[in-house]
C-alpha cells in the first residue's frame, strides 16, 4: 500500500478534527484511494489540546518549523491561523518541497500570490478548500467542475455568524444586540465579533471566489464590504412583508471588462432557496454562461466539515489529483468596477417626521438624481412622532443613490438615521 | 500545447452543444488548463442537426463505430442514448482503449459492471456528470470531496419534469393533467412522459449516486419507486397547510449493514431549502459523517447544462485527473432493504363518507397495526357526501402501514382512492 506522509501544525479545533477523522478512516480511505495517509508528526504548544487524540508523545512537537526539517513529510497542514507566523510557516514548508493543505483565509486574501507563485516555482501544490465555506465542496467547484465555463456570477452566503444572528432577527423579531449575544452564548461568535459581522471574512473569502471564478489577480482592497450591525428589526420586518429576506451576501459580478466585487446585506426574494439559507449554513451560488445557476449549500464552519475538507484536500494531494489543476493565474482583463458604478435595485428606510409633505420631498431628492422609485411603504400616522418612511426603487446607479440620500439627509424632517439596503435578483 | 483528441457520438441536442461549447471556449480552455480539446470527429444520421455547427463536411460520419477505428481519438463521448447500441458502443470504445464520457444514466444503472470492468481491465476511464443532475457536479462532488467522508443519507430532486410538474400544481393549485400538459408546451416533457413521472428515470440516477455514496453493487431493481401521477391538489393543498411541499424525492439511507433505496413523492418541510428547489431545477442534499449537510442545486438537464457537464468531463480525462479518481468497487457489506421493513411518518389521505364515527373507524385500523396518529384533518362536513379524512402518523413501519390501509378499504365508509405521501426530514 502506498503511504503519504502528513504533519499536522496546529491542533485546535479544526486540526485535531483532521487527527481524529484520518484515524477514525484511515482502513476505509486507503481502500477507496489506494494510498494510506499517515500522520507523523503534529505541532502544537498546548499540551492539553493533544492529549484525546490517539497520537504518541513523540509524534507532538511544540514547534510547527520541526514539521518542515522533518524529511518524511511530504505534505503539511496549517491550521494555525493568523497571517505573520502562518505566512512564514507556508513558505518555508514550499522552500522545503512540501505541499500545503490550509483553511486559512485570510492569509491567502493577502498573500495569495506569494504562496502560489512560490508554489508554481517548488513544483508543490496547495490546497485550500477549507479556507471557504468549511464542508462545501465550493473551491473543487470551481476548479474543476467550472473551469471550461465562463462565470458571470457568484452570490454567497459566507459568514456562519452574521447569517445565524440574521435568521434570529428574522424568526424572532429581536435586536442585532440581541441576537448576538444569543449567537456568542451558542458558540457561533467569538468575544470579539468584529471580523465576522463587519463583512470582513466574508470579503477575505470572496477574494477567493472571485480568483478563481473570474481568472484575476483580486486582493482583499477590492472588495467593498459592511456589515450587518445597521440592520434593525424594523427593515427585517418590512423587508418581510415585501417579500424578501434579508442576508450577507458577498458577490462577484462580471460585466465586460469589470468586476463588482462587494459584501453587504441584501435583500433577497423569498421564492428563491438562498432565502432559506438559515443559521450557520453557508452557500454559493455560481452563474455559468453554460453549466447555468447552480447552488451549493452546506456547514460553512466547525470543527468537522473543516476537517472532512481538508482531509478531501490530503486526498487530492496523495492520489496526485492535485498536481492535475492548474492555478489559474491573471488573464489580466478586468478592472474593479467603483462602488459608485454598480447598479442595483435600493430598498431605503428613512426616519421621518410624520408631516404633510415629507414623502413628497424625499421623492423630490431621488428624482433629482434620478432614481425611480417602484414602491413606497408610509405606515399608519403618528401624529407629531417620527415614522419610518421605506422606499424601493428600480435599478439605479449606486452613486446617485448615494448623492440622493446625501441631499435627503439635509432636509430638516429627517430625524434619524437612513438605512441602506441593495436587492439582488 | 498539449492536444486531446475527441469523438462526439451523436450530434442531436447535447452532442451539438459540446461542439458548440468547446468551440467557443476551446482558446480559454487551453489557456486555463494547458490542453487544447480537438474534435476529431462527429457520428450523426441525421445531416439536418449538422448544419448549424462548424465542422467540416469530413468531420461528420454517419457511423459512430467509425470513431473507434479512428486511432487518433483518446476519447468517445456518448450522447446517443437508448441501452443497446450505445452498449455496444461504449464496450467497443473502451476495448479500442479509449476513454468515455457519457450522459446515459438508464445505460449506466442497467450496465455498470460491464462497462467499469472492462474500462478498468483496458486502464482508461469512463465520465458520467452529464448523467445525474445536469450542470450539477454531484458526481464529481461524491467521488473526490466525500471519498474520505462516510455518507449517511442522499436527498435529491433528480427528474425536472416531474418537478415542475409539481411546482405547478403548488402554484396554481392544477391537476396532474394539466401541469403535464404545460410541461409538454414548454418542451419539458416527453410526448410519452412515464419514464419521467412515474420515477423510473429517478430511479436510475439513484443507482449511480447510491453506487458512488456507499459502495455497494446496487441495480435497478433494488430501488422501490412511484411516481407523481396519484397526487392530487387536495393534497398539495393539505400539505401547504400543514407547512410542507409535495416534491418527488429520490432517497437512499444507510442504516447499519442495509439501504434504503426509494423514489416517491415526499411531504418536506416548508423550512428547508430542498422545498424550494422549483421548476425544472434538480438538486442533490448529502448526508455526511463529517461533512455534515450539503446541498448541490442547479439546472439537471437542458442543452447548455448537459454540455458542460461534460466538457468538464473532456477536461478531467485531458488533464490526467480522470486517472486519479479510484473506481469505487463494493465494500460487500450492504443488503437492500426491503420496502415494508422503512420506517417513516406517513401522510395518508382517506376518501369517505361524511358520518359521524368515522374517523375513529379509520383511526381503529390504524392503531390495530400500532400505527400512532400525530394529527388528522377532517375538514368542514358536508351533509351526505364524500369527504377527504387526512392523517398524519408518528414514526411507523411501512408494513405496518400498509396492512392497516389494506384493512381500511375494506370499510365501508370508504368512497374513493385512498394516498399515502411519505414525510422526509
Amino acid at each position: 500500500m502506498q503511504k503519504h506522509v502528513v504533519g499536522i501544525a496546529g491542533l485546535g479545533v479544526v486540526g485535531g478534527g483532521v487527527v481524529a477523522m484520518l484515524e477514525k478512516n484511515r482502513a476505509a480511505i486507503a481502500r477507496r484511494t489506494g494510498v494510506e495517509i499517515v500522520v507523523a508528526k503534529a505541532a502544537e504548544k498546548d499540551a492539553a489540546k493533544t492529549a484525546h487524540l490517539k497520537l504518541s508523545s513523540g509524534q507532538v512537537v511544540p514547534d510547527a518549523m520541526e514539521l518542515i526539517s522533518d524529511g518524511s513529510i511530504e505534505t503539511v497542514v496549517e491550521v494555525i491561523g493568523g497571517t505573520d507566523f502562518a505566512l512564514d510557516f507556508v513558505l518555508k514548508a514550499i522552500a522545503a518541497g512540501k505541499n500545503v493543505v490550509t483553511a486559512n483565509k485570510a492569509l491567502l486574501a493577502e498573500h495569495w500570490s506569494d504562496i502560489f507563485d512560490a508554489a508554481r516555482d517548488r513544483g508543490v501544490t496547495v490546497g485550500f478548500e477549507a479556507s471557504t465555506a468549511g464542508g462545501v465542496p465550493v473551491i473543487r467547484t470551481l476548479r474543476e467542475a467550472y473551469i471550461g465555463d465562463n462565470i458571470t456570477r457568484i452570490v454567497a452566503i459566507l459568514n456562519g455568524t452574521s447569517n445565524f444572528i440574521l435568521t434570529r432577527m428574522t424568526a424572532e423579531g429581536s435586536t442585532f444586540n440581541s441576537a448576538l449575544s444569543a449567537a456568542k452564548s451558542k458558540g457561533y461568535a467569538e468575544a470579539d465579533p468584529t471580523l465576522d459581522v463587519s463583512g470582513a471574512d466574508s470579503a477575505h473569502k470572496l477574494v477567493i471566489l472571485a480568483r478563481l471564478a473570474f481568472g484575476e489577480d483580486f486582493a482583499f482592497k477590492d472588495v467593498y464590504y459592511e456589515g450587518i450591525s445597521k440592520v434593525e428589526p424594523a427593515d427585517i420586518r418590512f423587508a418581510t412583508d415585501l417579500g424578501y429576506r434579508v442576508k450577507l451576501l458577498a458577490l462577484a459580478k462580471r460585466r465586460d471588462d469589470s468586476a463588482e466585487l462587494r459584501v453587504h446585506p441584501c435583500l433577497v426574494k423569498e421564492s428563491h432557496p438562498i432565502a432559506h439559507v438559515d443559521g450557520v449554513y453557508n452557500s454559493v451560488l455560481i452563474d455559468g454562461e453554460f453549466a447555468g445557476q447552480t447552488m451549493l449549500y452546506g456547514e460553512g464552519a466547525g470543527r468537522w466539515p473543516a476537517a472532512s475538507a481538508i482531509v478531501a484536500d490530503l486526498i487530492d494531494v496523495a492520489t496526485g489529483r492535485a498536481k492535475t489543476v492548474a492555478p489559474r493565474t491573471s488573464e489580466g482583463k478586468l478592472k474593479v468596477r467603483p462602488m459608485t458604478e454598480v447598479d442595483a435595485r435600493y430598498y431605503i428606510r428613512f426616519q421621518a417626521l410624520d408631516k404633510p409633505g415629507v414623502l413628497a420631498r424625499i421623492a423630490g431628492c431621488l428624482g433629482a438624481q434620478q432614481v425611480s422609485i417602484s414602491s413606497a411603504i408610509q405606515p399608519e400616522r403618528r401624529h407629531g412622532g417620527s415614522v419610518p418612511v421605506v422606499i424601493l426603487t428600480h435599478e439605479a446607479r449606486e452613486g446617485a443613490v448615494q448623492k440622493a440620500l446625501r441631499d435627503v439627509s439635509g432636509l430638516d424632517v429627517i430625524t434619524g438615521e437612513t438605512v441602506l439596503l441593495r436587492e439582488e435578483e
